[in-house]
């Protein structure tokens, strides 16, 4: 069953009204009739079966007929805070990221960032990326839709990430040597709700003094297996591994 | 230091000789000079740091400095086998999953497929996807360049894994139920240089007869997580939680 994100505002008691794009979505391409059912999400993250009572050109009218108990969130809540890459990687970089649970974007300038981030091209860019986190989130039936961050210095992301339950970067350097730290020791010490942030590079990957800098505020170096990743792949690796940690391990006792 | 995969015939003792394409990155892109060093692999996963000693417009001969002892591969030899995708899926599967550590690629029709498989575009699209999946391996630092085998049939598939280890498949049902199958059990009856495969489906997942198939020939059904996952980001998922498996967890005695 299709999944719509809906504004708190558009919620009153056990009716919800739907416009704009989801209006149409539900209209025009799903062709949807009276009496259909959707899922409606809640920026709480409650669900609930709704079904149609009413259909206009551009508005849906609908009455919850059942809330669902369903979580498809992590059980850790995983902060990406990506060096800014080249091109379009940022596009996969937050659809692949959505799909596999990460609960919000932040963005910085790192020193090896050849992308500049335009301040006039700012919002448009932030509404094309929030389009697609919104569209991954309903596609993999997400309970909330990532929050995305606009760019800000290393500094300001470990300043703003200082209560953090675990703060981690991704070191290919790590990759290259037999001393390297655990992924999986820094996740042993995570618990339900904790928060995780992962530093990632862009291309090039950190300068000698953000990884300094990464140390002295206790963040932990480590490596994502033996190979040398490109900047978009370690966010998918960072979370699909804390997926299956989290939600799949099972420990021989 | 750039890394090339060049053909066995190419090896002669200590001399390796390199043409077309690499010859051209090396000798346009990276503008090498004599004396300056690379990285060449030999196909069977060795591979060396060897000095150039001559030039010409289209060829580099060089000489073996030091054989390198490094091992970027996975513990276990993972075979991913896709359900043709639609678009252009598959160059971000190549590309990502040679990334990620996979031994081999296989795509089969499957039932739910959309796109089609047609033989005579089929040497032109192998071609680029083997340029896809060499340039991803030498980025990577991998020892090997995955193999790429062309379409069959699901029953082809299963016939030609009959040898492997471990056979899973992807199946989305099992992340909606509390009693679904754990990828960690599975994963911990896998050994070092095990032979693995998983079958993935295309959009809109596996038909029930191909569910009925792949578990009357002992594949295990595992999940992914707790949300739905698209056809292209399931072997990124699977891999990269092989990966923290076999080569970064260390579970708690």
């Amino acid at each position: 069953m299709q999944r719509y994100f809906i504004p708190e505002h558009y919620w009153n008691s056990d009716k919800v009204f739907i416009t704009e794009d989801n209006a149409h979505h539900i209209i025009r391409v799903m062709r949807k009739k009276i009496g259909d059912e959707i899922i409606c999400n809640h920026p709480n993250g409650e669900a609930a079966i709704c079904t149609i009572t009413q259909l206009t050109k551009a508005e849906v009218h609908t009455k919850i007929t059942k809330w669902l108990e369903d979580n498809a969130e992590l059980p850790v809540q995983v902060t990406i805070a990506q060096g800014l890459p080249k091109g379009n990687k940022l596009e996969l970089i937050f659809q692949k990221g959505t799909e596999l649970g990460a609960d919000e974007f932040w963005l910085f300038q790192a020193d090896r960032s050849i992308a500049k981030w335009e301040q006039k091209k700012a919002v448009q860019k932030i509404k094309r990326y929030e389009k697609i986190i919104k569209e991954a989130s309903e596609q993999c039936h997400r309970n909330i839709v990532p929050n995305l961050k606009e760019t800000g210095t290393i500094e300001e992301l470990l300043e703003d990430s200082r209560h953090y339950h675990l703060r981690l970067f991704a070191y290919e350097e790590e990759a290259r040597t037999n001393a390297y730290s655990s992924l999986s020791d820094a996740l042993q010490t995570g618990k339900p709700n904790d928060k995780v942030i992962v530093f990632i590079g862009p291309e090039g990957g950190f300068s000698n003094e953000e990884v300094e800098l990464l140390k002295a505020n206790k963040c932990k170096p480590v490596r994502l297996g033996r190979r040398i990743l490109r900047t978009e792949t370690a966010s998918m690796y960072l979370l699909a591994s804390i997926s299956y940690h989290f939600e799949e391990l099972r420990c021989k006792e």
